[in-house]
């Protein structure tokens, strides 16, 4: 299958401090190019990384290393991020993309830097709240949008509105999926459950013609498929998901035997959700956040789905259905 | 051992209402009765409930039948609830604690009624603002307490607080832990990370001189025994938990072999934290909700629950702690 050319950029800084960190963003990008052929990176990183890089038997012709030693420290303001940093890796990596030099940006260091760089430099979609959002699994084969994990700390129910709108567009332009169900997460799927702020959004997307909304959905039936964009706010999805997350490491991560027993007992379609890249929707440009804490395979996918999503043109389709 | 007598009121409508419910009430009242040598009962509801509890193989001297077929639906009004069912089988059950009667309260019902008519016909302590407090597992032999889990639908900084001291008083008095160490939910565990409202949550509790506040936890370490109290909104505290258990039941239900290896492959300690009930603190009684959803066996062990508590005089204590 011949593929077109694609260009992602990636923050060789961020990601998880514990262990060689230069070594595990070789291995990410060795896997990542082995993965997607068409691939071609250019990466931002400190003079090790470039060292690290020289010495991996990787198609160097793929690889374009710039030198950007300066991170961006996780729980950095909004504010001293764009003040500061002007030669950090992580602003670097994002404004090739504005220079339209990449077709996309990953990277593994903090969500609120990220979020906070891509809306200033790459500017925001039709005016909508831009959010993280991942694909996770439900079921065989299926898979489900759910956003906003964590790009916003409080969310409105206009903001959970245009998550829907949002989720709705890449469900359809990422999964296929022509008619996608929308549903809110709350703790019960009756009419009347939730604050006021929960049921307004559930209200709000089931007025919108173009939406189709399904009330809402429990946080035990988020790996069902019961439907196919979940939207919630950044603080609890991120939750929700950590939880979910917590619950299968104590099953992967028993001792001895146990550990065998639980390899052989996950479900193969649950396997990889915890590797997928969250996209962050609703910027002028196609932004990859990797989860930092899965290690380096997770680095891979996360390039992986950047490719994939700048290869379908996600970009242009988001606008064409959310300006028209 | 010999224990002391302790009467329980069983609200007998409430829980999952697919199957035969009066099956399933009568399956765990003798689970109930043989686990808990010196539980007698109160049990409220249907006149099906009484032919079926007549029929079973146990003692009738520790079952006190009361007519009460009126259940209350899961999501009627707090307004409806304390206007409306004045002879509803979930009003009558807790009207026993405040009459002293029984010791305590079990019900499957909705967490809304049980709410405003434990509030209602008990009041609170020290004006604090009740919680849903769950014992969750964190390794093995361990367990930290875990609360709001869906008590109210939204809370402020002053109510995280409030579920600081009812964690810890709870955590001394049932786990014996002597000074509790309390962490807010969070998405992160850096100083800056989440809402202002969390962060200043925090920031009371560190204050209070009689707290050890820790700081904030993540979702993925909630299993892990990092903390002994966690305090979060009963939102958020409701899909961690529910999210958690989606995957452990997607572990528990594979086809064939794969459920074989799940059973083989989850650690003990893990195994029941599903079906432990939880106690509505910060009210003038002991009252516990099981998940009714976890089915007859979770109803049995909320029963024992609720006589574990009122045998160790949680009540008194919660008082001499907090009123002082």
């Amino acid at each position: 299958m011949s593929q077109k050319k694609i260009t992602v950029a990636l923050d060789g800084t961020g990601g998880d401090r514990s262990g060689d960190i230069n070594r595990s963003v070789v291995n990410a990008v060795r896997f990542a190019l082995t993965l997607y052929p068409s691939l071609y990176l250019i990466v931002f990183g400190p003079s090790e990384l470039e060292t690290e890089l020289k010495k991996a038997t990787i198609d160097q012709h793929r690889v374009d290393f710039r030198l950007a030693p300066q991170g961006i420290p996780q729980d950095e303001t909004p504010r001293a991020v764009l003040q500061g940093y002007r030669r950090a890796a992580m602003r670097l990596a994002v404004q090739t993309v504005v220079d339209k030099e990449a077709d996309a940006v990953v990277s593994g260091g903090g969500t609120g830097p990220l979020v906070a760089l891509s809306r200033h430099l790459l500017g925001t979609l039709a005016r909508l709240r831009p959010a993280l959002c991942a694909k996770i699994p439900g079921g065989p084969g299926r898979f489900s949008m759910m956003l906003d994990l964590g790009a916003n700390a409080t969310s409105t129910a206009g903001d959970l509105y245009d998550f829907a709108r949002l989720g709705t567009a890449a469900s359809r332009l990422l999964l296929g999926v022509s008619d996608p169900r929308v549903s809110v997460l709350n703790v019960g799927s009756e009419q009347g459950k939730g604050s006021a702020l929960i049921r307004h959004a559930r209200d709000l997307i089931k007025a919108d013609r173009s939406l189709d909304g399904e009330g809402f959905v429990e946080a035990n039936r988020l790996f069902c498929g019961d439907t196919d964009v979940i939207v919630t706010d950044g603080f609890t999805g991120n939750v929700a998901l950590k939880a979910a997350e917590g619950v299968a490491h104590i099953f992967a991560h028993g001792p001895g035997l146990k550990r065998f027993f639980a390899k052989m007992a996950c479900p193969d379609w649950l396997q990889p959700w915890q590797y997928n890249g969250s996209l962050l929707l609703g910027v002028n440009g196609v932004v990859v956040k990797s989860h930092a804490s899965a290690g380096e395979e997770a680095l891979a996918v996360a390039m992986v789905e950047a490719a994939n999503a700048a290869s379908c043109d996600l970009l242009e389709g988001m606008k064409e259905t959310l300006l028209k």
